[in-house]
C-alpha cells in the first residue's frame, strides 16, 4: 500500500533543493539545483530497488527487471526541474508517484512479468532555453538538433549546460529509446481548476491540446480624440475589441472539444488619453485536443475579422505564429484508469490536459496515460502552487494498480 | 484686401524659428525659439500699425487705438508656441491671421470706432509644464498659482522658466485682463478633418468641447489559458473588449451632441500568451460640447460596466480622473459670422470644437468666435500638418470682415 507518510518525506525533501523565499523553488534545467534533486531521485529510485542510469540527453532512467527480461518495461516517470519560483508538486509528484509504485512493489516482493523503469525527464520546463521537454523530446527522438544552440539569458547554450554536467551534446542522439516501451504513464497536478470546482479526485485525461498561436495586427488612423466625430473614426482598439469578443465567442462554441481561446497580449499605441489607437497587436492563444476544432476556430477567426475589418476601415495581418498538433490518448488506456479508480472508489472525470507535459511525446512510443489530480485554486508556476497529500496519495494508489495491471502479460 | 502672400511670406519666416529636420517645429513656451518667434511678431505687429506690450504672463497685446480711445477694444490672437516637432499652422496662423486683419485696415487708412488688439498668449500648449493655455488663463484670472511650481522634464519650474524672461513670476495676477473686451475671435486649423471630408472651407465654432476623462480598472483572474475552461474564467480582458466597446456606442449615440468616446489607452497584465490577463487597465476620454450629453455617457457607462462585471465575475473600479466644463460660444457671433461668409460667398459649416483652444478662457470676458479652416487629413501636432494659402487667406478675409464690423459703434 502507498505511503503517505513517505510520499511526504520526499516531497519534503524536494522542497528543500532550490526553496525560494516565497515557499517555493527554483531549479533550472541543467543547474545546480536541478542536479542536486536528481541526486535525490537517483538515491531514492536505488532505495525503490531500481538501477539508474543517465542517457545521452541527461534524463535519469531507473529500472527493476520483471520475470521476463525481454518483455518491453511499463514505464512511469515525469520531472524535477521548475520554472523560477515555481511550485513543489509540478513534476515532482510524477517522479515520487512513480518511485512510490515501485517502492511498494518491491516491499511486498511482487516480482511483475514485464520490467519497470521510473524516468525523470530532462529540462521539461522552458525556462532557460525557450524550449520545453527537451528530454522527453530526445527520447521520441523529435528534439530538433537547432535547440542545441538555444541559449538562455546569460549566453550559455543548451550544449554547453549540457556539456557542463558531463553529458555530450554531440550524442544526443542516442537518447533515443528505440527498443519498444509496453505503456506509459503519467501522474501530474491538474494546473487548472476543473477538478477542483468538479470536486473530483483524479482526472483521467482523453488528450493533451496543443496551441495554435496567432498575432494579429490592427491598423486604423490615430487622430485626434477630440477632433474626429465617432463616424470619421478608424479606431484600431475597438477593432481589437471585436476581435477579443470573438475569440472568446469561437472558443466558447468549440467548448464540446475542450477548445479555449484566449487574448493574453493587447498593446495599442500610441497609447495616450486624446489620440485614437492607431495601430493594435493582439497575441491569440487557441487550444483544443482536436486539431479539426482549432482549425475551425482559426478558420473563421479570419473571415470574421475581414468583415469587421471591411465595415472600419481598419487594416488587418493575422498571422500563425505557431500550430502545434494535440496529442489523443489512447481510449484503451484511459478505460483502464477508469476501471482502477472505479475499483478504488475514487472519484474520477475524464477531461483535456490544457497545458503541455511529457507524455505528450512518451505517446508516439507507447500507449500512454496520464493521471490529474487536483491543486488548489489552479494555481501553478507559482509558490502557491499546492497539492494535498489525500489526492497526491490516491494519484500514487491510481498509477500504482495501473502499473502493476499493465507489468503483467497479456495486459493491454 | 488679404494678402496671400503677405501671409506666405510671413508663416516661412515663422517655420525657419525652431524648424526640426522633418520639416515640424520646436519651440515650446518661454524657451529661446519661442522667444524668438516672439521678437518676430512683435515685429510684423509694429509693421501693422500695433503698439505691442507684454503683461505679467508673458502674453504679448498689440494695441492700434480706435476713434474712441474709451471704447472696449475688438480683440484677436492665438499663439506661436509648440509641441515638440509640431506643425507650422496651429496657432501661427491665428496669430499672423489677426496681424494681418489689421495690417490691410492700416494700409487702407480705415481706423474704427473701438480699438482694435492682437494678442499673441504664452504657453498655450501643455508639452513643457503639462498644462495648456497658461497665458489665456492668466488672461482670464482662473490660472491657479499651484501652476508656478510645475516642472519641465528638467526640473525648471513654470516660474523659473518665466523670471528666465525677465517676467515676474509674482506678479502674474496682474496678467488678468480686468477692464472690458467687445469681443474676441480666434482663427485656427481644425485639427480634424471634418471641413476636408465636407469639402467646406470654414468651420464655425459652436462650442469647445471639454473631456471627461475615466480610468477603468478590471480585476479577474490570471488563470493558464491552456487549462482554464471557457466557462471558468474571469477574463479582465473579455471585460475590458465590452467596456472599450461600450463606450463607443455610447458616444455614438450622443452624436447629436458632437459628443465622442475614446478608449485610448489599455494595459492588460501580465499580457503574456499563456496566461489569461487578470488585470486590465482603460483610459477613456470623452468629450462634447454638452456637459449633460458627456454626464450620460459616463453615467450609462457606469451602469453598464457593473452589469458586465457582475456577469463575468470581475471587479470593476471605475475613476473620473478629470471633468472639465465645455464651452458654449454665443450664438450672436456664430450668427455674424455666417452672415460674413455668406455675403464673402465662402462655403461655410457650424461644428464644435473638439480640441481646446485659448478662445475657451477668452469666453469668460467677451462675446467670442472661432474660425477654422481645413488642415490636410486632420492632421495636427506633427510635422505634417498642413493648410492650403487658399485656405488660410479665406478665413482671414473672414477675420478681418468680422473685426470690422465688430470694431464699428453699436454692433453686438
Amino acid at each position: 500500500m502507498v505511503s503517505s507518510k513517505r510520499l511526504q518525506a520526499h516531497l519534503r525533501e524536494f522542497a528543500a533543493i532550490g526553496a525560494t523565499r516565497e515557499g517555493g523553488i527554483t531549479r533550472l534545467a541543467y543547474s545546480d539545483a536541478d542536479w542536486q534533486a536528481r541526486s535525490l531521485a537517483t538515491r531514492l529510485m536505488e532505495q525503490a530497488g531500481l538501477q539508474v542510469r543517465c542517457d545521452a540527453a541527461g534524463n535519469l532512467i531507473g529500472r527493476r527487471e520483471g520475470r521476463n527480461p525481454d518483455a518491453p518495461p511499463v514505464m512511469a516517470g515525469s520531472h524535477i526541474d521548475s520554472v523560477p519560483n515555481g511550485g513543489n508538486f509540478d513534476g515532482v509528484i510524477g517522479v515520487l508517484g512513480a518511485i512510490e509504485a515501485v517502492q511498494v512493489l518491491s516491499e511486498a516482493g511482487i516480482r511483475t512479468e514485464h520490467p519497470l523503469e521510473v524516468v525523470v525527464f530532462a529540462a521539461e520546463e522552458s525556462s532557460r532555453f525557450g524550449i520545453a521537454t527537451v528530454g522527453s523530446k530526445a527520447f521520441a527522438g523529435t528534439l530538433p538538433v537547432a535547440a542545441l544552440q538555444l541559449q538562455d539569458k546569460d549566453g550559455i547554450t543548451l550544449a554547453e549546460a549540457m556539456a557542463s554536467r558531463g553529458l555530450a551534446p554531440a550524442l544526443i542522439g542516442e537518447a533515443r529509446y528505440a527498443s519498444p516501451i509496453k505503456a506509459f504513464l503519467e501522474l501530474h497536478i491538474e494546473q487548472g481548476k476543473v477538478l477542483e470546482k468538479a470536486g473530483k479526485a483524479i482526472g483521467i485525461v482523453t488528450g493533451i491540446a496543443a496551441p495554435t498561436r496567432l498575432r494579429a495586427i490592427l491598423t486604423g488612423q490615430a487622430d485626434h480624440s477630440g477632433a474626429t466625430p465617432m463616424n470619421l473614426r478608424q479606431d484600431a482598439l475597438a477593432a481589437g475589441a471585436e476581435l477579443i469578443l470573438l475569440v472568446e465567442q469561437l472558443a466558447c462554441a468549440e467548448m464540446a472539444w475542450g477548445t479555449v481561446g484566449t487574448t493574453g497580449i493587447v498593446k495599442a499605441e500610441p497609447g495616450v488619453m486624446n489620440v485614437i489607437p492607431g495601430r493594435v497587436e493582439l497575441g491569440i492563444d487557441i487550444r483544443s485536443i482536436s486539431q479539426d476544432s482549432k482549425q475551425r476556430v482559426v478558420d473563421k477567426l479570419g473571415r470574421e475579422i475581414e468583415k469587421i475589418a471591411a465595415r472600419r476601415g481598419v487594416a488587418v495581418e493575422l498571422e500563425i505564429v505557431g500550430n502545434d498538433e494535440p496529442v489523443q490518448l489512447p481510449a484503451a488506456m484511459a478505460g483502464r484508469l477508469q476501471g482502477i479508480c472505479d475499483k478504488l472508489q475514487v472519484d474520477w472525470m475524464p477531461m483535456p490536459s490544457g497545458a503541455g507535459h511529457d507524455a505528450m511525446h512518451l505517446a508516439k512510443l507507447a500507449p500512454t496515460g496520464m493521471i490529474f489530480i487536483p491543486c488548489r485554486g489552479g494555481i501553478s508556476h507559482n509558490p502557491a502552487e499546492w497539492a494535498g497529500i489525500g489526492d497526491i496519495t490516491a494519484g500514487t494508489e491510481v498509477l500504482l494498480a495501473a502499473v502493476r495491471q499493465l507489468a503483467e502479460a497479456g495486459s493491454l
